[in-house]
């Protein structure tokens, strides 16, 4: 059994947390690959160490002093080490780093330091090998992660080692050039490590006990996710679920490995177990429920619609050409609504209209605005009928009005739109239905 | 105030009906413009003489001896004028008809010749001019309806006149030849004549008092709907209502012109008011139910499906190269299903599917067969909280399992998905909760 191990930023954020995190590892002999994020937050106020790498880049870049900011960081890193009180001194990585700053290495050279160092820090407190990401994950010329070249160098190194650390977030280009996944990437490498070596499980270990079924900023305490499914999570974590950076599920995903979601500050909660499939029942009808504001639904009439080939495609067509996404897409017999980001609609709002106008040639055009789309997922809903009723009967009781209404054969989940300003009370109502009432 | 009315053919299927039908039209002096179908079923076993006259022609044209057959056709129109006591004599006409297909003058001027002849007799019984649908409704070199002209046409024959008939179904190109419009199109022609002379009403009389909430095949005495909008209509006429030709809709509604359907032979009941816009509530929450079996649902799977630009588009790409129309296209996070008519799917499913796969490179797609799609429509759903609610218990309570949900922004419908085998109990679940127990 071998498991790889993956803490987030507020775990290993001061020396107490290191030495929790550290503890949780030797607590099993299976969790033998580590993935340390860079250190995050001791308080509300502080600055996350990536942060203050990023601002002292930039000022070096422009020419100015950053040497203080570059010793501040390192007072982050030797206050960990004197706490920990291991024998170790980054004098020379961070000489090296002063150099290759001045050099201007870059902001993805400059941000992963963060990682590079405290996995250095947590090698040297557990005595295991510490493995340089840069050697061992890959991008192609185009900046594109590559998997096949990844878990080649993967088990070159990692093959035959009882235990290694290998940070998190960054990897390099063949020319050794260091490139950075996107912000909250060592999720990512945690879960490239796990599908390299095809691991048995893949333990994120973070701040809370796994996944709520809703947003604790919504629900007073919201009940927790015991297993949900990769499915269910992409479902609901497109909508704004924050745990797993959402590129983290594919790696382990595609080896059938399991992910734990795991709380360092609660090593006895079982957390979240994401899986590919389960015989497991959820303890609610649904798994979970998330939303977003902020979306626009562009209202199209034309007599005779639904007769006419290629109607549709001509609409996509016309947001297609201006670089738009749609979210969904419902649809009566002369009428059809396109949903899209707000953000991204608006700017572009008049061409896109002229444009289906021009494609399409509809009777009507019409643009609603100031629209929320809220989830509710779960692989239960398929063999408990009535989960629709309930869920629009609760709405209905707390006077939220639906705007839209979007269910596939799936039969995974529903999507509602309801206005922005209803959007909390809407996902109240379903929390309490499923989850308080136990309906 | 100018009425148009337009009788079906069972309300002219012989004397009897005919009286009764003029009796009706001499009751207003504002049914001025009269439009009759050709004589359809006396009983249930009963030939229509458009039937009649189609495959008497085809025997024309097979070079046989037709003679008899177009002998007993004028037998159905003697007994007509027998009945009704009108001096008249189709001796000439049905000579001239003979010449006709002997000629080989077409199918369409054969069927045609059903409302030519029942317009004649009518206009001697009403003692009103005759005006033959050739010279007023025309069609272009393409066979398309040509209302620019079409309105001049009728705008020079019918102002001044107190009152006329014109037989329904027919028009003619600019050279004469008679065209059809698609089987049922009498109702096309009444709309065109109250569209052209821009009437106040069009009266559609025919055998039932007006649109009923639910099919009476499924629903035992089902309640009649007084009032629809258009739009409203559109909805459910798709899915199957079959009481008035669905391009009936569009020459009067484009002139702000309501339709109100009337039964023959109960004149006293007020029937259903078709309108643009009304303030007046209806009776249920709901308008009318529809609904229709056999339907596919293409299910497509893809990770990050939503935030790749074009994915859409490619996928109803793939429908359009092999000409078919989609219904719906519900859709989640990483999955999207397309509906389609089963029929049209079977023989190109393989091509679609590998059509899918080579332009938009999904990670799977699965079909799922014997779905019908039932529309639930009304414009009070809008204003009514928890309409979808009171459905989905409804149909819960059924053991009806819904494959799929689809409302639009228009708040006018919802669509739902059902196994074939549940499309009856679903209706009829619907039907109850909203009209027998009133909820």
């Amino acid at each position: 059994m071998v498991k790889v191990v993956k803490f987030g930023g507020s775990s290993l954020a001061n020396a107490e947390q290191f030495k929790k995190a550290c503890a949780i590892i030797n607590m099993e002999k299976e969790r033998r690959f580590v993935v340390p994020s860079a250190p995050g937050k001791r308080s509300g106020s502080d600055t996350k160490v990536t942060d203050m790498l990023y601002h002292t880049y930039d000022m070096a870049e422009k020419g100015e002093d950053f040497k203080k900011n570059l010793r501040e960081i390192k007072a982050r890193y030797d206050e960990i080490i004197d706490g920990l009180g291991v024998d170790l001194s980054l004098d020379y990585e961070f000489k090296k780093i002063a150099e290759m700053f001045t050099a201007g290495a870059g902001r993805d050279y400059a941000a992963s330091r963060g990682e590079y160092l405290n996995g250095r820090i947590m090698a040297a407190y557990l005595g295991r090998e510490f493995i340089d990401a840069a050697e061992v994950i890959r991008f192609d010329d185009d900046g594109v992660f590559d998997a096949e070249k990844t878990k080649e160098l993967m088990k070159q190194k990692l093959n035959g080692l009882d235990g290694a650390v290998v940070p998190g977030f960054y990897g390099a280009y063949a020319d050794g050039r260091v490139k950075t996944f996107s912000r909250g990437g060592s999720d990512i490498t945690g879960s490239i490590v796990a599908g390299s070596i095809r691991a048995d499980v893949y333990e994120n270990w973070t701040d809370v006990s796994g996944f709520m079924v809703a947003d604790p900023r919504i629900i007073d305490e919201p009940e927790s996710i015991d297993t949900i499914t990769y499915r269910e999570l992409r479902e609901l974590a497109y909508m704004g679920a924050s745990v797993l950076h959402e590129e983290a599920i594919f790696p382990v995903r595609r080896e059938g490995i399991p992910i734990n979601i795991r709380n360092t500050n609660k090593p006895d909660d079982k957390g979240t177990w994401i899986v590919e499939s389960t015989a497991q029942k959820p303890k609610y009808t649904i798994t979970g429920i998330a939303g977003k504001k902020g979306f626009c639904a562009v209202n199209i009439d034309k007599e005779l619609m639904n007769s006419e080939i290629g109607f549709g495609r001509k609409v996509l067509q016309a947001f297609e050409d201006y670089g738009l996404s749609f979210e969904h897409m419902p649809s009566g017999i002369d009428t059809m609504t396109i949903f899209v980001h707000q953000d991204e609609f608006m700017d572009k709002e008049q061409q896109v209209v002229s444009a289906i106008h021009r494609l399409a040639d509809p009777d009507t055009v019409e643009i609603e605005s100031d629209i929320a789309l809220i989830a509710v997922v779960g692989r239960g809903m398929k063999s408990t009928r009535g989960t629709a009723g309930r869920i629009f009967s609760a709405l209905a009781h707390a006077n939220v009005n639906v705007k839209m209404i979007d269910q596939g054969s799936s039969e995974l989940n529903i999507i509602i739109g309801v206005a922005n300003q209803d959007f909390e009370t809407a996902i109240k109502a379903i929390y309490d239905i499923f989850v308080t009432v136990k309906l």
